[in-house]
């Protein structure tokens, strides 16, 4: 009865993620720990949260459609210029954007198995081929990635440094090797959603027109405004310009446009979360310890703990937390699936957390 | 250097809307009085912004991806079911969706020659092929269209009601009879931007689930909420389900959705705005008529004045009354273009108007 196009015709009902407060719902209470979705429970700066909250009050007016002041702060923060920046809904939107201006219905994208699933979704929403390589020892594997992109000639490839979901790193000399030996033709797309959590040396330096890459950055993690829906890439300006052709002009809402530029200009506030960041990992990792797991190594707001079991494990151990009203999160495919993922957090949800981990736990074995 | 797919490497790096920021940088200095983008300056609700305001403070978290209490919310107030429903980020986004997910490279697509440009734009976007009819009498003609769909076998087919640019409209039976006449397979977008301007009888009473036609609503006029970008489109389920399968799941700001849930619950508000926004419509009739001009009849937040000249007249208003701090737009094609657009607004803004409009037509008439 409703005839839908071809490629969406032959797309899947699922999505993503199931959000928490589906789990919520489904639960019939609200969580107590939400450190499933590896948002920033720090939160936004006070400048930032004086700025959106002074924007809507002018919520009456479309946000500006070239995020002009946003673009350039940006531009002039990273040292390049307002035309290799273009602003959109979050990262999402933007990888979307992305495979929508690089992908036709056939084309083969290189990705790692078990990373970023909504990079996936559009890869398949746009009829691209997904080709996928395992991680290495925790981490995405550049030159497997590479490899694979040569093998099937691959239009585009995806690596997220630091990673998610497992907090790994790699040097930005690797993704500086890794872009030397991309084959012509194919362009990398760097997701640095987690970059200001990152040991400074993980970040390659790139020449932003440097048009074999394109990296995105976030509001979402670092600057505590995963709500505001504000994201950026960076990139050739051919490129960047060629996002006019397709986004939507008017999409990224004004008052997260005021909240991103206030957020930006407090660098004091971002030394502070990624501090408090620094701690909260720790704790986790030291949670992680108690219950005889094993925190891995992260550059995230996040920290993969390994259970030292399977993913039936993990999973029970995420089911088992959600009914103590602790949201989490897993790697979705084996081998990272022994893992659960935590969210970086204050203490008072850390306490809520170190609380219910044991119970989990022994619930979990006892089954 | 740069590889695009080649849908997108075909489009123009045109932006269907220049934004009056743009315009105010150009100029150096800000409107004095904003009328051109049908924004709606008497604003949200207070209940609104006080949601809104409180959102910010949570706005380190993600938004809802199902926007289940929106949904809900909508769908009791349409008296509906919330499957019926989907919430995206503005009108404009969910057109974008919907052509994706309803037309393919070479698809037909009919509207009216001069309705809205973002909507061509999205057409465009994903190969669509437009096809173009004439209005009639400064408003859409449901006969003509239908005539074209038929004549081109079109898959979608667009009508506002209200029309925008020109704010005419149609009773809700003759929308009706269009539906009856729609050939098997063709979609109707309805797009109600302006329903609540409207009088009753011009919007159709139409079964939710009807696979003939999707309707588009907006808090972005009548709700005053034009930055937080909340539109929703109302249709069969399975078509609302299909959504879904390409939309972005985060992609609607959480502040937004807190927004837009308490301005749907106050009323009183709609209603106190909707007799603002009339008093405003007779007052830039009156506007008009003491500089010899006639606005035309409208249902919508603004107004189509007739300059009684040409598409460069009006053009020459439109640039007059910038350089007066004054900012409109204007109908992008003949015969329309003889008219120029001007938003409903406080009495503060239309006294800028009222005495900047004399000095512009003398400056034009001189020119």
């Amino acid at each position: 009865m409703i005839r839908l196009a071809p490629i969406p015709a032959g797309l899947p009902a699922t999505v993503p993620f199931v959000g928490p407060e589906t789990l919520e719902r489904q639960a019939g209470r609200p969580f107590a720990a939400r450190l499933g979705a590896n948002e920033n429970g720090f939160g936004p700066s006070p400048r930032a949260l004086a700025a959106m909250q002074a924007a809507a009050g002018e919520v009456w007016k479309y946000g500006d459609p070239t995020n002009h002041d946003l673009t350039r702060a940006l531009a002039a923060h990273h040292g390049v210029r307002p035309r290799n920046i273009v602003v959109g809904e979050g990262i999402d939107g933007l990888l979307g954007l992305l495979v929508r201006l690089t992908v036709a219905p056939g084309d083969v994208v290189v990705t790692s198995d078990g990373a970023y699933p909504t990079f996936n979704f559009h890869v398949a929403g746009f009829g691209g081929c997904l080709n996928k390589v395992p991680y290495r020892n925790e981490a995405e594997d550049p030159q497997a990635l590479l490899d694979r992109v040569r093998q099937v000639g691959a239009r585009l490839v995806y690596l997220a440094n630091p990673d998610n979901p497992m907090g790994s790193w790699h040097d930005g000399t690797v993704i500086r090797t890794m872009l030397d030996d991309l084959p012509e033709g194919t362009l990398l797309i760097l997701d640095e959603a987690y970059a200001e959590f990152a040991p400074a040396d993980a970040l390659p330096d790139i020449d932003a027109d440097d048009p074999r890459v394109i990296r995105m950055r976030t509001f979402s993690k670092a600057y505590g405004m995963a709500g505001a829906r504000v994201g950026y890439a960076m990139g050739h300006p051919d490129l960047i310009a060629a996002f006019d052709r397709v986004r939507n002009h008017f999409g990224v809402n004004r008052i997260g446009q005021a909240g991103a530029l206030a957020a930006l200009q407090d660098r004091d506030w971002l030394a502070r979360t990624v501090a408090q960041v620094a701690t909260a990992r720790a704790r986790i990792g030291a949670i992680a310890g108690d219950n005889g797991m094993t925190a891995l190594p992260s550059a995230t707001n996040f920290v993969a703990v390994d259970t030292g079991r399977d993913g039936a494990f993990a999973r029970g151990l995420v089911d088992a937390l959600a009914a103590e009203g602790v949201f989490i999160r897993m790697p979705g495919v084996a081998p990272l699936n022994r893992c659960i993922r935590i969210s970086c957090a204050p203490d008072a949800e850390l306490d809520i957390l170190a609380e219910a981990l044991p119970r989990a736990v022994a619930a979990v074995s006892r089954a």
